[in-house]
């Protein structure tokens, strides 16, 4: 491509909302115009990292034997009333009515749409097992539409839906798809990591994310600093090991502590370890059926509540903080909430970590007052409510449930998940098959998704410096940028098109600058755009000499001008 | 592919709601699946045709130098406000709101995002030409969605819109734009013509359409049976030669003509031929500004009014019918309409054929009167209100405006549209560059469109035949499909794989049919999925023979076993 000629233009400005790296550079750059909030069209040079990023997510896939579909955009409502999700989706979920009435969505997801195509065709289990996957359009009404195409509202996704007749065929099938996330996200030169994970509103019995590792992420992952245990610290668990209080107390006791209320305040003034305080967080549960409930939850001093690991505890879709006259009117008293003695009619839940413990210090239910030598050993003593779960996020340091090695946390962006879904959706929507016995059974599903147009901000997140993007070279435009110092010179002229024509002739995509720019911007461009090499034909030709620019490392070659074509050669395959 | 493990599901019933071939064959041949009215899902075949024809366009539009962009398909409603087509564009532009109430559109085309995604960019004539494209999805809500992909609401569309500093680098373009098309339909083996047509609601200054020819085309072509000349029937023109009335009248005359009314009756009353009566039409027409205005056309008695022609003669955005009361409220007499002495408030068009004309037996504006002897040479006659206009139909046998021979009508589906724009968007929309002079002017802009996932469905309705689709080689999603007639039977098996390996290493796209059917709803799917050749390796085989048919000719050729490859790329290869 001859830079004169490409729709591509570079802008000196910051967008005044974009704070992320790839906000920043997409649309400095000139890969990508914001059409409204969340909304973009792609310039040809971003359509081309697109389909960059398209052709190896379908090679990948193809070769995995999916079948490529493509489903409707607009799908009708009552799809998704036949699973429920027509109420249950929230404001996300653009619903939409035809000149007729008709009601509709706009697609943020299809596992109703792929499960009525399905339903349509397949009887038996002898058209079983089925993978379909499509690389199409999405909406999501997001309420805060941010950081350019990392949480855009219209969107590219590839979506896969699995369809079998037993379960160990579904594993099969989620643990293929994992290896070709994998190499997926291999070829395209990402640091990626693969987490466990909750599976959120889509539903299911178990799902993985694929992270690209960046300190931009919005996810904190744990990792082992040893073994490859990774997850997202949404589902993270850590090894439980019985601790002991330093401080003993023969007996359960009462203590008198007038307005000491905080873990910082109870550690230091019963000079107890933190981890032996035990720490009440008081939140309203919303449930789907819109009916909201007071639940507390216990956990150690030193711990933090994790909000999904909470939610899935009581089954909410969502947690909101309790004033202080709701916790009151629960007949709670707040700074002074303990698992013994509380009104029977509030539900708690518990954090493993402190299964079995003792000698601990909580609150005592009663105003100015905590206990002290406290232990959980005895379940009578909370009566049957009881339950302990995993709600406790974890920490940098703690050890891993695998190895036993501290754990690390880190930030990653989400740009794929796994999913098995089991009959969520197969069942409510009758969509069923006949087993070798004849009998009709619901389908046994597994979804696999991975944001496309997210991953070239993804992909910026992780290999971008304060100049510009560092594309990987496996989804960059253009790999090498050939830079004509001045077009008026005609011997750079001849040089760059003869260098431009062989490295196009040697399948190597290449964009020769042959603006009538001066020299600085040129590079500018160079480094903002991110090509992976750049080759300077500039005044140094004369002596026979041109520069090449390694973009990653910020290497320049100073290269006699009969082996530029191998050292650019070399500098694209040496990795 | 092995039809064994492919997500391909032929139907024996033909959907209750088509009626066209293109419909019925590609949801019985498993291509297609609606969703709603209008809307479809593509299985993986279908995806496949769209992809070949996909990859044809996108070669030929990049070759062209045009390049490749991904507009929003959600465009914000007040881009179509500046345009003033967010009111003008009618109950097709589905408008949206999101959660917080900003309005959009569906996409039904994107003159306005591209305008808008240039005057970003473009500042100076040295940025000019530039020509994008996308292919892409769109969305109109048509009235009566019907014929399957024929007249969706949700299509892809390939739309490309160029800009120009000059009139004359558009027409460049244009004429580049008809060449590349021109390439594209041969690519795909489709019989098609270049029509004139009407520029209809996009507004612009000269248009062609391109038509593939079917008898099940909604559209009438006109076409030469001599020269080259062809156009849309809504703009076709014809010679006009100075006819004489074989019946002289010395005077203008009143006659008595009671309850004598129709053409028919006047023709035979006063013995005159039918293209010496004047015929009036009347009809209300109806403004973009909502106001409406009843309008008299006057044309030869043999001749039919053409509602397209006859709405621009008027500048009107639809005709209706006007009623008998309407009629007569405004001043005329039914039966009695003629072009003398009409109400003077009453806007009439008097057909170009009528120029001139003379010994013509009219209305007389008075009940049971007609006048004979009358001429339309004296302009004075009718006042300074006479407009002469083209609104008659061209009719089979009319002479060729070009070249004098004889017309004729055919149909064809309109795939393509290309318009000169001119700055009807440009204008609007303010946006402008730089000349050579430094001053500002609106880009002059050209757009090209293309009905993709309609092609697949015009492809069918000129390929076809009882049976089932003939797919042309170039976009048929396998060009050889290998039926093994009984995969019991180990000989024929390994013949099958042998020679499917052998194909797929040469690069033709092959089916091998191993379900285990019987025979012959084999050959049944065969014909109705419409695969250009199949291999049938059945019984013969024993024999050393293996039979190749050809889909398009039903040619049958038993083969010696030895040489079935070449014979199929003899087939292949033949045209």
């Amino acid at each position: 491509m001859r830079w004169s000629r490409f729709f591509l233009y570079t802008l000196k400005e910051t967008p005044k909302d974009a704070v992320t790296p790839s906000h920043i550079y997409l649309v400095r750059g000139g890969y990508i115009k914001q059409v409204a909030a969340g909304i973009y069209d792609f310039t040809p040079i971003g359509k081309m990292v697109l389909d960059n990023i398209r052709a190896i997510i379908k090679e990948e896939m193809d070769k995995a034997g999916a079948q490529e579909v493509m489903l409707s955009f607009i799908t009708p409502y009552e799809l998704w009333e036949e699973t429920g999700r027509a109420k249950k989706y929230g404001d996300e979920l653009l619903r939409i009515e035809d000149r007729k009435g008709q009601k509709f969505v706009l697609s943020p997801t299809n596992e109703e749409s792929v499960v009525d195509l399905v339903r349509n065709y397949v009887k038996s289990y002898k058209q079983l097992p089925v993978n379909l996957y499509q690389i199409n359009l999405k909406f999501r009404d997001e309420a805060r539409p941010r950081f350019g195409l990392l949480r855009g509202r219209e969107f590219i996704m590839k979506d896969a839906y699995s369809f079998h007749a037993t379960r160990d065929d579904l594993d099969r099938e989620f643990n293929l798809m994992q290896e070709t996330y994998e190499k997926i996200f291999s070829k395209m030169g990402l640091d990626f990591r693969v987490v466990e994970a909750d599976s959120g509103a889509i539903g299911g019995t178990g799902s993985r994310e694929f992270m690209v590792l960046a300190n931009t992420g919005e996810d904190d992952i744990v990792v082992c600093s040893e073994c490859n245990y990774a997850a997202n610290i949404e589902v993270a668990k850590r090894n439980h090991i019985k601790k002991e209080n330093p401080v003993k107390t023969q007996e359960i006791e009462e203590i008198y502590t007038p307005d000491i209320k905080t873990i910082d305040e109870v550690s230091k003034f019963t000079e107890t370890p933190k981890d032996f305080i035990v720490k009440a967080v008081v939140k309203k549960a919303v449930f789907d059926n819109g009916e909201e409930e007071i639940v507390v939850f216990f956990l150690r001093g030193n711990d933090e509540l994790e909000e999904t690991k909470a939610k899935n505890a009581v089954g909410a879709i969502d947690l909101v903080d309790a004033s202080e006259e709701e916790i009151e009117k629960a007949g709670l008293i707040p700074g002074y909430i303990g698992p013994f003695g509380l009104p029977s009619n509030i539900k708690y839940i518990i954090d493993d970590d402190l299964r079995m413990a003792e000698e601990l210090v909580c609150g005592a239910n009663k105003k100015d007052y905590h206990i002290k030598g406290a232990g959980l050993l005895d379940a009578n003593l909370l009566g049957n409510l009881t339950i302990y779960r995993d709600i406790a996020k974890v920490k940098e340091g703690d050890l891993c449930p695998k190895c036993g090695a501290p754990l690390k946390i880190t930030k990653g962006i989400e740009v794929g998940h796994i999913f098995k879904l089991g009959t969520a959706y197969s069942e409510p929507m009758n969509a069923t098959f006949l087993d070798e016995n004849g009998k009709a059974k619901p389908f046994i599903m597994g979804c696999y998704g991975i944001g496309v147009s997210r991953l070239i901000a993804a992909a910026i997140e992780q290999n971008h410096d304060d100049r510009g993007i560092i594309w990987p070279k496996e989804i960059a435009p253009f790999v090498v940028d050939i830079i004509v110092g001045d077009v008026k010179k005609t011997d750079q002229v001849e040089f760059a098109e003869k260098l431009y024509e062989d490295l196009v002739n040697a399948g190597v995509k290449t964009i020769l600058d042959d603006r009538t720019e001066r020299f600085g911007p040129k590079i500018a461009d160079f480094e903002l755009v991110g090509f992976p090499v750049g080759v300077i034909v500039g005044k140094k030709l004369k002596n026979g000499k041109v520069e090449v620019r390694d973009r990653k490392t910020g290497e320049k070659f100073e290269v006699d001008k009969d082996v530029v074509f191998e050292k650019v050669m070399e500098l694209i395959n040496k990795d």
